[in-house]
C-alpha cells in the first residue's frame, strides 16, 4: 500500500504527548487542507488524504513523524512534490522536513541525473581520482578577464570551471559573449594540453529563458550548466534535464535555507531526483556551518543505490583551501568533486601555480587513498 | 549614491560586538564572494561589492545591518534579486532578511501588479467593500463536484473562487477539463445572478507550461490565475505578468518559509514587486502562527505608496471563519480580500447558505466600517 505513496519524515517541535495530534494536522495540511468530516467522497478519504504512518518521540524532546502522501497528488511535477511535501507547513515554525522517499515509478518519471558520476568521468576522461572545480569571480569583471581565468584554470588541469552563481546577464559580461569567450578559452587550453576541461555557464531567469541559454551554450560546445533549483524552481531543473538528455547539470544550493528542509533531503536526495549530475554543498569547516554529519549524509544520499537513479557527484565547497584537499578526499572518497574558488583567486598573479597545486593535491590525495 | 543600489536590512544573530564584522562578511558573501584583496579591478571594489551602510545593535541582542547591493548585479531578473539578496546567506543560520527597498528604475522594470486593487475591483464591479474568496477542495475530487462547488459559491456571491493550491494536473480533474468546467459554472451562475465572479485556476510546472495553461484558461474567459512564486520561482511570476498584461495573478505563499525572509518583506513587498495583484497570507488567530503585527505589516506593504507600483490586495487566509469576518474587515479595512475555504465546505449540503452568510458578513462589515 505504502509502496505507491511518498513517505516524508517530519520533525515536530512540540511536546511528545502532542506529537500524534500535531502529525494528524500536518497530514491534513499537506493533502486535502480541509476538515476530513467535510469530505464527501470516500475515495478521497481512503487514498488522497495523507496518512500518519508513525510518530516516535525523540531523546531531544521533538518527535519524528512519518507521513505518507498520495503519489496521485504529485503527478510527475517536481514543484508539486515540494508543494505537497512542505508548501503550507513551511509557513509553520514547528515543522521541518527530515527525510523522504518516493515510489520507484515516480523516481523513474523524474529520472535523476542524465550523466551522473560515471558520465561526468567519461566526458572528462578522469576515472581514478576525485574531480576538481573552480569558479569565475568576481561578478562585475569583464569578459577578457573571465576568459583569461578560464584559460589559466584549464591549463592548470582543473576539470570543471563554473561561473560564479551570481552571474546572469550583467552588462560587464553578457551571457552570450561570456559563454562564447570562456568556452573558446577552454577549447584552446585543451588543444594545448591535450586534457579535457568543462566550462559551466550559470543559467538565470525562467524555463523559457534557460532553454535559449542552453541552446546558445550548446552551439559553442558547452556540456554542463550551473543551475540554482531553489531560485528557478525545481520543476525548471527537471524539465530542462528531460529536454536535454545529453546535458549535465551542476546544482547550486542558493536560497536552499539552512534546515527547514534538512540539507541531506534537499541537496542529497531531491536535487539528485530532479536531475542534478553534481550537487554543490557547503562543506563543514569553511565559512558555512553545516555539521560534518550533515555533509556526510548529503554525499551518502547523492551516491546511494536509489531506485536505479544514476549517482550525483557530491561537490563540497565554501571557503575551502588547497591545504585541505587531502583531508577532504580522505573523508569523501574519490567519487567527489572539490570546488575551490576564492582561495585560488587570492594568489592573483600566481593563480596558475595555485590552481596547479590544487589539481596536484587532489591527484596525490587520490593516490594516497588508493595506497 | 545609494539611490542606484538595492538596500537590504538583515538581522544578525551574533553578539553585538561582532555585528560589524559579520555584516562585512555578509556583504562579501552576497556580492563578489571572494576576498576583496584578491580583486584586481578597482571598479568592482568601488561599485560591485556590497556595502555595509550601517549596523545597529538591538535590545534583543541581535543586530540589524543595512547592506546596499549593486543594482547592476541583478539586471531585471527577479530570481537574481533573490539570489543576490539571500542566495548563499540563506544557508547560514545566523542571518535573516528583514526588509528591502529597490531603486525606482528597478521597481519600474519588475513593474508590480498588472491590475492591482483598483483593477480587481473594476472587473468584479465591487467598489465599496472588502472582497471575498474561497477555494475548491479537496484535491482528489472529480470535475463534476468542483464545477458544482463553483456554481454554488458564485451564486452565493463570492468574488474569487480559486483552485486549492494543491491542484495541478491530477487524473481526477485534469487541468484542461477542470478549467473549462469551472469557468462554465461561473459564467452560468453570473448569467443567472447578474453578478461577476472570477475563477482562478492553479498554475503548475515551469514558465513554458504555465504559458500554455494561461493560454488555455484565457480561451475559456479566465481573468485571474493562482501561482506559488516560491515553488515555481519568482522569475516565472514576473515573466508571466509581463507577457500577460491584462491577466491578474493571485499569489500563494507555499514554500515561503516562516521567518528566514521576513513575511512582510517576502509577501508584502517582493511578491507585489514581481507582479502579484493579490497576496494570500496566513492570518493570525487561525491555524498558522504569524503574529498580528506581521500580518498588519504584510497588508501595509501590499498597499503602501511604493515607486508608483499598483497596490496588491492583501488576502488573509488560513483557518478563518464566517464569524470572524467583522473583526477581519475592521482590522484590515475595505481594501482586503477575505479567503475562507474549509470553514465553508464543512457545511456540506448547506454550503450555499454558508457561502451566502460569508458574503453577507463581509458586506455588513464594510457598512459598519463606513458607518
Amino acid at each position: 500500500m505504502t509502496a505507491e505513496r511518498i513517505l516524508v519524515t517530519y520533525r515536530l517541535h512540540v511536546p511528545a504527548a502532542d506529537g500524534l495530534r500535531r502529525a494528524r494536522l500536518l497530514a491534513i495540511e499537506q493533502s486535502i487542507e480541509m476538515p476530513p468530516e467535510a469530505v464527501l467522497e470516500q475515495r478521497v478519504l481512503d487514498d488522497v488524504v495523507a496518512r500518519v504512518e508513525r510518530v516516535d518521540a525523540q531523546p531531544d524532546g521533538t518527535s519524528l513523524a512519518v507521513v505518507s502522501l498520495s503519489a496521485e497528488t504529485v503527478g510527475d511535477d517536481a514543484g508539486q512534490l515540494m508543494n505537497m511535501m512542505f508548501g503550507n507547513s513551511s509557513l509553520q515554525p514547528d515543522i521541518e522536513v527530515v527525510d523522504l522517499d518516493v515510489p520507484a515509478p515516480l523516481a523513474a518519471q523524474f529520472g535523476g541525473p542524465n550523466l551522473g558520476i560515471e558520465g561526468l568521468r567519461r566526458i572528462l576522461g578522469a576515472h581514478d581520482r576525485a574531480l576538481t572545480c573552480t569558479a569565475l569571480k568576481p561578478i562585475g569583471s569583464g569578459i577578457a578577464h573571465l576568459a583569461a581565468l578560464c584559460g589559466s584554470f584549464a591549463r592548470a588541469g582543473v576539470d570543471v570551471i563554473k561561473d560564479d552563481h551570481g552571474w546572469a546577464d550583467q552588462a560587464s559580461a553578457p551571457f552570450a559573449q561570456r559563454v562564447a569567450a570562456c568556452q573558446r578559452a577552454i577549447a584552446q587550453a585543451g588543444a594545448a594540453t591535450g586534457r579535457s576541461a568543462l566550462y559551466a555557464p550559470s543559467l538565470y531567469g525562467t524555463h523559457s529563458q534557460m532553454q535559449r541559454q542552453i541552446e546558445l551554450a550548446r552551439a559553442h560546445g558547452v556540456k554542463i550548466v550551473l543551475i540554482a533549483p531553489m531560485v528557478c524552481g525545481v520543476a525548471t531543473l527537471n524539465a530542462l534535464k528531460r529536454e536535454q538528455p545529453d546535458m549535465a547539470f551542476l546544482a547550486h544550493p542558493a536560497l536552499g535555507g539552512n534546515a527547514r528542509i534538512a540539507p541531506p533531503a534537499l541537496l542529497g536526495k531531491l536535487f539528485r531526483l530532479f536531475g542534478a549530475d553534481a550537487v554543490i554543498f557547503p562543506n563543514h569547516g569553511g565559512r558555512f556551518t553545516y555539521p560534518r554529519a550533515v555533509c556526510a549524509a548529503i554525499a551518502a544520499h547523492n551516491r546511494a543505490d536509489w531506485h536505479g537513479l544514476r549517482c550525483a557527484l557530491p561537490t563540497p565547497a565554501g571557503g575551502m583551501s588547497v591545504e585541505r584537499c587531502a583531508e577532504i578526499v580522505a573523508e569523501y572518497g574519490r567519487d567527489t568533486m572539490l570546488l575551490i574558488g576564492g582561495s585560488l583567486l587570492i594568489a592573483r598573479e600566481h593563480l596558475g601555480e595555485r590552481a596547479s597545486a590544487f589539481v596536484e593535491a587532489v591527484r596525490a590525495a587520490a593516490a594516497a587513498v588508493a595506497a
